[in-house]
């Protein structure tokens, strides 16, 4: 049995657009979000009620392949697919279609059971994934991991501390935040005469409120792109690891 | 004659959302811009095409008043009137209505328009307002200002740089950004406890791409309410002045 394909329709709003007039990398995470958690509210397995057992669902691993981003009021759907999970890891597909069905987007998704008052991860419980039609498969899946950057820096590292906006119902800094302290770390004439074609971010260790973490980014110049290897870290804890490639928006 | 009241459904997304279920005060003014956004685009007034000529819209006050914040997958419409405009501002009202047609939120707002290349306003141009049904009303309108907050502050002020996903079209810090920089000055048990009831925020100097600015608060207990003054400044520049009304949320 394959699992259940959701799919909600949605015409990309002024706000979910960045100066260039496409969504930014944040929004178009918030975007694939957007189909599983109206999924999830169809299937009466909204937040709250993971929240209320005690547990939640934290992301620690997104893969993310681009052919553009989406315009503003451009029309697009956004599909989402809980494809299996094993005894820790739950893997969750998403896709984003323009009105032509080309596939504009893709990411793939690890999540994981996250126990609140413990800060620890649980077993994955049935119950909370066999209603979207997932199938457990014993076999832990070997997802390329980030290429770790050393101590050398392209630019000078940024500092950024925590917000209230920044949390979410896990008391933690939301999965798609760190994107905007990743890309924030590269100046803006990168950021415009670049396309960014691919990002895997691998998430470690979570960032509570009020702490400082530092983004560090090391350009890696390549045959035909360019890759930027992202840290994010607080004192000597590495949160987050992302590599991230890009195109000459020229070429 | 009445200006046109424009009017959008909307149901309220999970990242429009924070921690406690309703919109965010930044995403509250984002809806609101919604309905203007979307008239615009109606009469082919769009900011790209006002961009083309050189010029911006700009925000230099909002007057927001609240009942309650909007909550996640409430089903609300937003309503807007580009009201009057004289040699140099134009007043639009913005208000949010739940499914029974109460009035959830109000916000009066004052637009300029931007020479973006000199960075100085000048004069409205009637073909860029007339067609909103928009009224010339010579008269200036006399809103009332923020109180100022002096020397004095109850938490330590907090700095943030200018991101590249804050800045707009007008090449500065959005309107909406401030939100996030005045209410993070406050700790997260105020923002927990607390309801805003209403907000007058009065923009001052831009503010740019990686420049540095001071989130300063000051709290003043009221007979009924809580108020707090706010001021975001770069040096000693004063950017924004902010006046916030709270009710405790038990009471």
């Amino acid at each position: 049995m394959t699992a259940t394909i959701f799919g909600k329709k949605h015409q990309v709003l002024f706000y979910e657009t960045d100066q260039t007039g496409s969504v930014s990398l944040s929004m178009l995470v918030n975007l694939f979000m957007l189909a599983s958690q109206e999924q999830s509210s169809q299937l009466g397995l909204t937040a709250q009620k993971i929240h209320a057992q005690g547990l939640g669902w934290v992301v620690t691993q997104h893969l993310i392949k681009l052919d553009r981003l989406p315009r503003l009021n451009e029309q697009i759907s956004i599909k989402t697919q809980a494809e299996s999970y094993n005894r820790f890891f739950c893997y969750r597909d998403f896709w984003i279609m323009d009105r032509r069905n080309n596939v504009l987007a893709k990411m793939h998704s690890v999540f994981v059971l996250l126990d609140q008052k413990k800060r620890k991860l649980t077993k994955v419980l049935p119950e909370l994934v066999t209603p979207y039609g997932s199938n457990y498969a014993a076999k832990v899946e070997h997802l390329p991991e980030p290429l770790k950057m050393g101590s050398e820096q392209t630019y000078p590292p940024k500092e950024y501390q925590v917000r209230f906006m920044d949390l979410d119902g896990n008391q933690h800094v939301n999965n798609v935040h760190y994107f905007d302290w990743l890309l924030d770390a590269l100046p803006r004439d990168f950021l415009l005469a670049h396309q960014l074609k691919q990002i895997n971010i691998r998430y470690k260790h979570e960032v509570y409120y009020d702490q400082i973490v530092k983004s560090r980014v090391l350009l890696k110049p390549a045959a035909s792109q360019i890759i930027s290897l992202h840290e994010i870290s607080s004192e000597a804890q590495e949160n987050c690891r992302a590599e991230c490639h890009w195109e000459d928006k020229k070429s």
